[in-house]
């Protein structure tokens, strides 16, 4: 499992995980994983971030990393658990980007 | 091509378009479709709602339709063309829910 990472929400394992930020601040930490040499990058969301995790996997194939593709779409449920102990489920997304 | 269709959400063609209603709303579209006989079971979203339409397929195989699976995930960028002639571009998904 990835963390949310640094800010623009990078982690090591090249996986960007989709938070409340600009749409294209993800875009940017996504292009620089590719313009760094990795050939897949993982974008990741949960909840409402989901619909920025499509935007943000579009932009970079159609903008900047032509040569990209969709290469897997995994959606999933996850238990979130509150301060006060409650479990919620919420939806999740992997999309997985490949050159 | 799908159209919104009626209030929920259901087409003829066995898909669902997801909208601004109550998530349960589309959740019953689909059940309904299942329970209609239909074996496949396609679930549509553009922009925002890309979100919920995750939520509906989870909880559509989760709670309801167990033997349900996701055959595919496919995500796209559909041009939209605002009255006033504009076009922007809007993240699009289909969920394919078989069984």
């Amino acid at each position: 499992m990835s963390e949310q990472g640094n800010g623009t929400g990078k982690t090591e394992d090249n996986t960007v995980f989709i938070g409340r930020k600009d749409t294209m601040d993800y875009v940017t930490a996504v292009v620089t994983q590719f313009k760094a040499g990795s050939d897949e990058v993982i974008i990741r969301a949960r909840g409402k971030a989901i619909s920025r995790a499509v935007d943000v996997a579009e932009i970079v194939r159609h903008r900047f990393i032509r040569e990209a593709v969709v290469k897997d779409v995994r959606i999933g449920t996850e238990a979130m658990v509150s301060d006060q102990g409650e479990s919620t489920n919420v939806s999740s997304i992997e999309i997985v980007l490949a050159r």
